[in-house]
């Protein structure tokens, strides 16, 4: 069991928002916790266990909003650990899947200030899933990638090669990618991927407003448009995809 | 939040086998359960949540050992849902990444019995973070992929284009693979992967006999089988793995 001690950080992943995915040890953390700083995606509802002298801080990243800097995150967590306080960053998803969970545990790391990781239930796996998506499935796919569709392809700042992913057999599932799902299918066809691979998109997994659009490749970026859907969402491409697999 | 209904199934996620990691759903279910169906893997210590009067079932696999055939597991899980009990699949790491809740959930529907998914934390990313690698990391890789290690590259069975694999540019995560590193590494290698790309073993996560082993691509095969590596066992190739890498 992790203990979280005075003058510490401990990275937690929150899951994908549903509070049945949080893990018992994030609750832990956050009832040792003397301050959180946490991000909008988390499952804000966990923040009531939180003990009341706890300092709660909001440091969330709104697209296009007001957010707080990574690098002043990364000073926040730093100064409050030497401070002598137990410190919680709670995050969606895992911390280490495009979590800048990474970045996060480097500065501290440098700064001297002992630093954890408690994993956390991600979206990458578990929005497919609810969605009744597997990501693995016996005697369709042996394996599966997930992406950041941020940066599109074909822009001097992606470092994926989108016609090798076209072509591993894998699932692929594209996080951050609505905006982009124009040219990441573009890529993908390219890349040799069949126009008529499943496609699903699903957006506010979890929620109940969850969404979720069938399509093929050829036609998924035309119909996450028509149906207007926006981020947070995820899209899962491959035979696992398919409407009604699970029966 | 969900609901474990009397002629039920609900597939549980239990993770990689730290409680600390075992989700606030998990434990739900299995409080709710009337009977448990569980694996090797499954964290056991979590079974002290069921209630006295809960039956609990060891259908665990272990390898080249007695084990419950797969068409055996889903044949108790719907005599027990019909029989109007609350059902649990207790699981380790996530259902559907080779776990076969995929195949399990396809035998409820086709049998009319309910079942649902509660995915868990998946060992394919929080057994690496236990190591302090990041599967992604800003500036060095913009994904990961996780494939089963258990088919070797070549074999008829494989449906994976390792070729394509070591042309991706994200992190590779190889579950299950130990016996087969041998002809993962080379495939790789072949498929134009460079040869001291960072490649890490991490066997008995989260236990108190938990090994790193740190090498390269060219050289991880020959490294697990000198430190005496053996299942189960991590695998992760990349620049991610390059030790030290978070300080």
């Amino acid at each position: 069991m992790m203990r979280f001690l005075p003058g510490s950080v401990t990275l937690v992943g929150g899951g994908p928002g549903d509070p049945d995915l949080v893990t018992v040890g994030a609750l832990r953390a956050l009832r040792a916790a003397d301050v959180v700083l946490y991000d909008r995606l988390a499952p804000l509802e966990c923040l009531a266990e939180c003990r009341d002298d706890c300092e709660r801080v909001d440091v969330g990243k709104v697209p296009r909003g007001a957010f707080t800097p990574q690098e002043r995150i990364n000073q926040m967590l730093i100064e409050h650990a030497r401070a002598g306080r137990v410190v919680v960053r709670f995050k969606g998803g895992d911390p280490f899947v495009f979590g800048r969970g990474g970045e996060e545990w480097q500065a501290c790391a440098e700064a001297g200030v002992p630093v954890q990781v408690l994993p956390g239930v991600s979206s990458s796996i578990s929005v497919p899933a609810l969605a009744a998506i597997p990501v693995t499935h016996r005697g369709l796919t042996q394996g599966f990638s997930v992406v950041s569709g941020h940066v599109p392809p074909g822009d001097p700042r992606s470092s994926l090669d989108w016609a090798a992913l076209a072509r591993t057999h894998a699932t692929l599932v594209v996080l951050m990618g609505v905006k982009n799902l124009p040219a990441i299918s573009a890529a993908l066809l390219e890349g040799g991927l069949d126009a008529g691979t499943p496609a699903t998109v699903i957006a506010d997994a979890g929620t109940p407003r969850m969404r979720i659009v069938h399509a093929t490749l050829a036609t998924v970026a035309e119909a996450a448009t028509r149906e207007g859907i926006r981020p947070p969402a995820i899209t899962v491409i491959g035979s696992v995809a398919a409407p009604g697999l699970l029966g």
